[in-house]
């Protein structure tokens, strides 16, 4: 089926451009509204062709500058190209670019990292401003002008109702088998008209399986061929390994004293190569009919589902590898019965992640002996990737869990530390931390009794000792002994590794 | 009406005990559960003749101690009768009193501060451990067996259902006409079960009036007619006045610009004189047919109910000063039907929250430049009160505001730093700071612009250009610039302070 066959609309196909005229209808100083979420469902031809439109304005000695709201992260052909062209002022709500990174963490360029859950309801209170233009991937156009949506939700309804204009691309290499899988919620309000998301299970449907769109706001259409485009997974090593492992024990053994059921609670997990681990111990592990309320579908997940454990995947997208998302493409209708993809503000909700009572498991860069986590700034300065849904899930999970290797850069840099040097995720919502040495059950433990688990528990034993003198040295030295620290060395250990590259001592 | 009068049921009149009789079915080592939240409807007789016994035991020689979990704060003869004989070993989930807190920051009790919401959930799900003996006070017992809640309502519901042995206080000194304003809701469940909650306002009332109460659980009934036992408010200051007037006004301009309702939204108020401060600014205030959804009421919002302002409150227990609660007990018909007692985990619950979009207005102790802020850790170690609700409202809430004085201890302390030395709000939970230097509106902003207007709107005069100084030196050496710090020097204003008695330089 070619791009034109998926526009049914006659009104739209009217609108049919090229990405350089639908760039053109972008002024400089616009806030535009971007589909994408981890590299699924971004648009890939306008944002390229804005780029070269600000390269060519900048040429000629005039300032072209946006601002770029998305879901989550998104591309190189939009990130990487706006970035690189030095078109970005204000990038919100996430970034895993390298070269938006790089500005950012230059100060070239301002960053808001927010709570996925919350970007489209601050949209809606109106204090962030009005948003110009949506530009917005979809898999196809039906006759009534509604919207097939693509390998991503994010926020595209919110874009798409908030916008002064829309630019549409169909995007004819997503398969056509995604139409039906999505579930959009129109029943979101401003207080004081809230009421309860009716959504108890993850499995639910409860909204419509297309985006609703005012085809007068439709300014473009643009159509492309262009995949999603995602690095490929590396397999799991053996810290990854034995990090699951430890999980999985812990969860046999909550299975066993009766805290969880057999098919567990419903899995949220993050992205990346310890995640994947974890979704491939529960491949061969002992649990069945699992279900997974999360943000993104990745490669483990799919595994999962082919292996017949996981019943159902709620999320708000995907993000796969090239090969998991050719196999995905191919077999779209084998999976699309399990998989349901949601707006971000549901996938996200608080309300619904507190009532299911996710499993959350999420990575981390570094926690505090107290069980402070930092998701987001090396050395506490510089910018990672952003806080993304880590936070939603964590706080209302009914376990919380975070993963790490105890070391990175081959040892230079313990993940465990006397005090975060930027704090995400504050003790009471960190519950279990797990490292390739071992898994600390902190659950209902006070601060000191939780820095001696997490001690003797995740840390590396090249770290150890370090922390052991640290910590006995505080309970003697702090100004209270409730969560014992030393303001003066507490953050010793970043200093350490900025001025010598190590956080080792001599 | 006598004590004995409020005791209908035959069953537990015939269970009317002593203090010193019901604290002896109390073994060393037991987990107790009781009840009382900020000084309201805590246990008055049992815990101190609890403490009288341990006092003995310890003096003959024998250890004792037990583990006390509670709604939040309570009183003198709870906490400090227990803490003064040494009888506490774990102290969970939030502490105000002098001797715990002392004992607690010389590292001699262990004590878990955590989200007030969920200190319910944590025990069905079971990792804490059984709980033996819940010890609760009521206004009196009806003649099913069931309770009329007292003052406060916090975890009770949780302790009577979850302990194997109950013990009451029936406390003739609360007004008999507490009887009809609780709202006990039995429709929670542990996940997979859980449903949404019925609750749209803050007037809905989704549950029961009484506890229900096994009788064969009970094993004693005591009588008393002690008082609830809270400190008397100081007048708001010129501070506390100046801190409330540019809320005031912050208001104004949000209702003005359409992002509020002229009824603004239900409002959330810590506990003090500068939230004190701000119910009387909303009595002399523009806003009409005001809501409340909180956590605790304090003399100001029996003010905004006779004031007429304020339609409904919803909360979990009173705190009043001595002369308001004589002032309520007096004219509790007159506000009964204003007024809304729910369980903890309904006080404070997300989903209400985020439903409601409450106006969340906390203290703090210090926020850093970038708006991180610390509720409970003074110098990052030493415990003050603990975290409360202020997270479960923070994060959920529709504006999170936090309120503080710029400075301390005449000028030594100062509330704004460059770099929080405990973080239990993160800067993407905190959109309003607000000292009587000015407001900082913080939504939206990138961490290094939300830095500027921290700083030139809500620091003191005094420590302003060293944070100035701080933060251009941090743009300068810092690892990274989305969140420019110094690691070495980050928290030596906190080190300077515990050194020299001051933050300030030289």
């Amino acid at each position: 089926m070619s791009s034109s066959d998926r526009i049914a609309s006659d009104a739209l196909r009217a609108k049919i451009t090229t990405g350089e005229e639908a760039a053109a209808l972008i002024p400089s100083g616009a806030t535009i509204g971007m589909s994408g979420f981890t590299g699924s469902g971004y648009p890939k031809v306008v944002p390229r062709a804005l780029a070269h439109r600000i390269e060519a304005e900048h040429a000629a000695g005039n300032p072209f500058k946006v601002k770029v709201w998305t879901g989550a992260s998104t591309g190189p052909e939009l990130d990487g190209a706006l970035a690189k062209a030095d078109g970005i002022e204000f990038r919100f709500p996430y970034n895993s670019d390298p070269i938006v990174r790089e500005k950012v963490n230059r100060g070239e360029m301002d960053y808001f990292d927010m709570h996925l859950s919350q970007v489209a309801p601050m949209v809606w209170e109106g204090f962030l401003g009005p948003l110009d233009t949506a530009v917005i991937e979809v898999a196809g156009i039906r006759e009534d002008g509604s919207l097939i949506p693509s390998s991503s939700v994010g926020n595209n309804k919110t874009w798409i109702d908030c916008a002064r204009q829309i630019i549409l691309e169909v995007n004819s290499w997503q398969s056509p088998h995604l139409e039906g899988m999505h579930d959009i919620y129109y029943g979101t309000a401003l207080p004081p008209n809230r009421v309860p998301i009716p959504l108890i299970r993850a499995d639910d449907r409860i909204g419509e399986p297309y985006l609703r769109c005012d085809p007068d706001k439709v300014v473009a259409v643009v159509k492309t061929e262009a995949p999603d485009r995602n690095a490929p997974f590396a397999p799991p090593d053996q810290t990854a390994r034995a990090i699951a492992g430890h999980l999985m024990e812990f969860f046999r053994h909550e299975v066993a004293r009766g805290r969880l059921p057999q098919s567990l609670l419903p899995l949220q997990s993050g992205v990346g190569n310890i995640a994947n681990a974890v979704l491939a111990g529960l491949v061969d592990g002992p649990f069945e009919n699992l279900s997974a309320f999360t943000e993104v579908l990745q490669d483990g997940m799919l595994d999962l589902i082919s292996s017949g454990r996981l019943r159902v995947a709620s999320a708000t997208a995907f993000s796969l590898s090239p090969d998991a998302a050719a196999q995905l493409n191919a077999d779209m209708a084998r999976y699309r019965d399990k998989i349901i993809l949601r707006p971000q503000e549901m996938s996200n909700h608080p309300e619904l992640i507190r009532r299911l009572g996710c499993l959350a498991m999420n990575g981390m860069i570094e926690a505090d002996i107290f069980g402070n986590v930092n998701s987001t700034h090396i050395m506490g300065s510089r910018i990672q990737n952003g806080i993304g849904g880590s936070g939603d899930f964590a706080r209302n999970a009914y376990v919380s869990i975070f993963l790490t290797p105890s070391i990175a850069k081959n040892g230079a840099i313990s993940a465990i530390v006397p005090q975060a040097s930027h704090v995400d995720h504050i003790s009471q919502d960190v519950q279990v931390i797990v490292t390739e040495q071992g898994l600390a059950d902190l659950r209902g433990l006070s601060p000191k009794q939780r820095a001696k688990v997490i001690i003797e528990n995740c840390a590396h034993p090249e770290y150890r000792p370090m922390l052991q003198d640290y910590f006995e040295r505080a309970k003697k030295g702090a100004y209270g002994l409730q969560s014992p620290s030393l303001p003066g060395e507490a953050l010793s250990w970043h200093q350490r590794f900025m001025d010598t590259g190590t956080m080792h001592l001599g």
